[in-house]
């Protein structure tokens, strides 16, 4: 079977060693959820070519669409595109047409360190993005984008307004009884329905008029409702607080 | 050689399905980096116990300290438990301290189902906790974590008072030179430096005075000086806005 959805692999060793606050995973998840792209995985590792080579790899195992973050760029430490390159078994190239739009950019100030922003794995598309003259490297389904958050925002839109997903349907039920009481219908119910995702979270905030939120989400919205129909059929008389 | 450091995986669908954004994560990079642990990956993943054992498999491999998040408690969702020791190759046991524990805490509404959170990897070890009735599960060098977040941090500060760290020591340079123009000194010495770990930052921030930071840190505060020198040495004259 053909691998579907997304996976993500964060290169930062910033992140690791809380220099930043990795923005880029999170604001990633909440778009592709917005597209109904499904993430498989996410994965920050250190601006290593080993390790980015091997998360890389997995990432394509495991999902049809792959995003990087970070490790591009000019210095040392940006071997993202070498590492890409590795993953999928091609050498790294220099695109004259990246050349060229970098010698446009840095008339005066061109350095043999700059062109080595127009390096990519052979076979590589850019992908123009409105309003900047940096365009989105992509191979294959693989995008690799930058790591500095407002290029990362800006060139996932641009990527994501060209991929198709399809949305998932959520519903929610609110319990005033523990996991420990609602265990055996919530497993029941998820063992004979394989395709509806069932999640339940403990929340610990006496505040909040609840202690169990679950959460059932499927593509197949008919699934969806029966399984909610199952639910409270099945649950203790007078623990569901509310549904959404 | 054996590992060192840590790595951390994450499970939880409700993170990679944007329902909640993971705390836990930012928090352990946060803790870690203090008590001077070095972090070598984070990786989230789904309540999917085969990609779980080989999250938790490769973070052995990567670290010699794994901490899991989530995926620990009664329902069909929390597989973590059976996935460790699937990944460490140990049997699930009942834990008849554990058992105690819970028919203390939970006299009149003990379910089948409760009883599932005594359950651990064979040769587990409980870590009590001050102030809460609930320990630390522990197998060897894998500690798991509950997802909640308030569990999750008072349980990671149990584990760190008992864990030796050594601390990083780090300089910063602001530059008023973009990447593409300090590549070259920055690669030399990192090349010739390789303990010493350089890292290069652009910033998109017009209303900053500089727009490269340059990070440079080892637990060797002399080789961190001495790189620090040449750097500064090397780099463009006028180019070094401050240090740090």
């Amino acid at each position: 079977m053909e691998p579907t959805g997304a996976a993500a692999v964060i290169i930062g060793n910033e992140v690791l060693t809380a220099k930043v606050v990795d923005a880029n995973g999170p604001h990633l998840i909440r778009r592709l959820r917005e597209v109904g792209i499904p993430l498989r995985s996410l994965e920050i590792v250190p601006d290593e070519v080993d390790v980015i080579v091997e998360a890389v790899a997995r990432a394509r195992m495991r999902a049809r669409y792959v995003f990087t973050s970070g490790g591009i760029g000019p210095t040392h430490d940006d071997v993202t595109v070498r590492a890409v390159a590795l993953a999928m078994g091609r050498k790294v190239v220099r695109l004259p047409e990246m050349v060229a739009l970098i010698r446009q950019k840095a008339v005066d100030t061109l350095t043999a360190e700059a062109l080595r922003l127009a390096d990519a794995p052979e076979g590589a598309v850019l992908i123009a993005q409105p309003g900047s003259w940096y365009p989105v490297l992509t191979v294959g389904d693989v995008f690799l984008l930058p790591g500095v958050p407002q290029l990362f925002r800006s060139q996932l839109d641009a990527v994501l307004a060209r991929l198709r997903g399809t949305p998932v349907y959520l519903r929610v039920l609110y319990l005033n009884q523990g996991e420990s009481a609602v265990a055996a219908v919530l497993d029941r119910v998820a063992l004979d329905m394989p395709h509806v995702a069932i999640g339940s979270y403990p929340m610990f905030d006496r505040t909040l008029d609840y202690v169990v939120k679950v959460t059932v989400e499927s593509e197949d919205t008919a699934a969806v409702e029966t399984a909610m129909l199952r639910l409270q059929a099945g649950l203790p008389v007078g623990s569901v607080v509310r549904t959404e």
